[in-house]
């Protein structure tokens, strides 16, 4: 077999042994005329993969290939996709299909379409499961192909396909820009691209940390304003002023949700990107009532927005804390490991599939 | 002593013997140049009152006078009041206080005022408590004195002044109108004042309820559907198609949040006003991811909606379900009982204050 029938990647054979990776062969889906083929060229870690292969977020199909913050190179489209052509630098995400029809794709949401098929994981019509980046190629429904801006490193560019649009998305739909006080909370992979893009966007930025030591790297990164929660009061000098807080951290179980809540201006919405592998704290219907403020969260963004994120990276420089680490068994397992100890400043990414899988265009 | 210097009212002495009231004389604060006093005709009983007494809501300062549902004639006026003369018909709810000079007041967000005093159990600046209405008077700060279109009956307005607009306010703020499907949950004391509202302002109502029997209720209100959520699968129908969720229940430990969530359109909110004394279901910031959605919360309304809500009100003869029950130490009893019972339907409204407290203006 091998590639267009197969492809080649770097897999978990087992939730319990989560560190251990082998290189093994699996099947691609059967291509259809909307699919681009990319011939992947590096490929971020995201803490999904970790919440996927440790079975933070509960059972995954085995054996599983993760990744899902693709750059690489088109090199099949088919008959019926028009924006994407052979050789293009493209990028994928964390979604690689909706059915495009039903009403949420049709109002521009088909980050929520109930048909949404996830990047690995995801069982395709044709039986076969959907593998992520830590591999030779992957086929993509093309409306979740993104062309790269050539001023974008492809190094650069990989996070920002899940852990970017996961950011930057909210940060728009809330309305960051000029003279709102947006709060980020945890300053770790999602946190680091939520306090670029807010400043990108014209926003005063409050990072919210319990690790004081990061101060630098906020300040570094856009922030105006440095808060330490471990601080006894920290937040009854930011009463009712904050327009939102966009959660990062993906541990929340010692948040005083009332403290968090109650710096957030009337109305105002904490809203979550980080998914916790336990509940939320425990949270009264009263909490909310100080100021009629809201919890909510997300996933990922719409087509439009990752254009709009890819260009604004493009044009204002802006540049990912990154990591490289070599595509290998051992580069894999040393990669989400120092991702699940939180241990990268901000991302890692696997680099160098040609020496793994050869030039594939 | 007596009025002006105090007023009487029907009080609880003890949280454990909360159905036990006693017809006795307080304090009112002293007199200030924005004050309005109210010489009380009748007074709507809330949940509120009744989480209160009981110590569902934790302690409150004894003996207290409940009751935050009022209507009466205005007998005094300070000098600083314009909008109120003597012999004027008028209501207050909930809220008989705020500095009004705060950021919060200036938005027009008067209902979330950092200094806020509510209208039973606050502590006023000169150090008595504030008393609710189950009395013969009470003193208001003017911006918190609103007159009643004459076109409402005093027993239907009274209860409009809290549970009405705690309904009111964010189903005019969630954008309850023409085209928009609202999903009500919990058809109570609040919830059927949320069904008249939402098909008053247009909106197409969805009642989501746990007792089939008030089907016909809800459809007399204004529903256009009714939902029982003891069905399985009750809202697998309602996937992606509520705009928004305005909860009234005040016991939630049995909902499964994700089933109400996933009746939500993207970015929807579950909104609820019930104010349970347990907390809040167990929810996953995974809960959230579905459709962007939020939950949330808020505390009365503004002045300018609660004068909108007496208008629409009268305009469109909404009249509020009540029954009604003198005013006297058996009769509070037995209302209060009758809420904490949940056997009400809708409201129950003290009335005959004159038997008690002779004529007083």
């Amino acid at each position: 077999m091998g590639y267009p029938e197969t492809a080649e990647g770097f897999m978990v054979n087992d939730q319990k042994k989560w560190t251990e990776f082998k290189k093994q062969e699996f099947p691609l889906k059967k291509f259809e005329d909307r699919d681009v083929d990319i011939a992947i060229e590096c490929c971020g870690v995201c803490g999904s993969d970790v919440h996927t292969i440790t079975g933070g977020w509960g059972d995954c199909p085995l054996p599983i290939c993760v990744g899902h913050e693709i750059i690489g190179r088109a090199v099949k489209v088919g008959n019926a996709v028009k924006n994407i052509k052979v050789g293009d630098r493209v990028g994928a995400g964390a979604q690689i299909g909706a059915d495009l029809t039903c009403d949420v794709c049709k109002a521009d949401q088909e980050n929520y379409c109930p048909n949404m098929v996830d990047t690995y994981g995801a069982k395709h019509n044709d039986g076969t499961v959907a593998q992520g980046g830590f591999s030779s190629h992957i086929r993509v429904q093309d409306y979740f192909v993104f062309k790269i801006p050539d001023a974008l490193d492809s190094h650069i560019a990989a996070p920002m396909l899940c852990a970017g649009i996961t950011t930057y998305s909210p940060l728009v739909r809330l309305g960051a820009g000029p003279g709102k006080k947006v709060g980020i909370s945890g300053l770790g992979g999602l946190g680091h691209y939520a306090v670029m893009w807010a400043k990108a966007l014209g926003a005063e930025v409050y990072v919210l940390s319990h690790t004081p030591s990061k101060k630098e790297d906020a300040m570094k990164l856009g922030a105006s304003h440095f808060i330490d929660v471990n601080e006894k009061e920290w937040f009854k000098p930011l009463a009712f002023k904050l327009d939102f807080i966009l959660n990062t951290a993906d541990i929340m179980k010692d948040f005083n949700m009332s403290n968090y809540f109650s710096c957030l201006k009337v109305m105002g919405r904490f809203h979550t990107v980080g998914l916790p592998d336990a509940p939320l704290p425990t949270m009264m219907a009263q909490d909310f009532a100080p100021n009629g403020c809201y919890i909510g969260g997300s996933h990922l963004g719409n087509r439009p927005e990752m254009e709009a994120m890819l260009e604004l990276a493009a044009k204002q420089d802006i540049s990912s804390w990154i990591e490289r680490i070599p595509l290998s068994e051992e580069g894999c397992s040393k990669a989400v490991q120092k991702v699940k100890e939180n241990h990268v400043r901000y991302r890692v990414v696997l680099t160098d599939f040609d020496k793994q899988f050869g030039k594939r265009d």
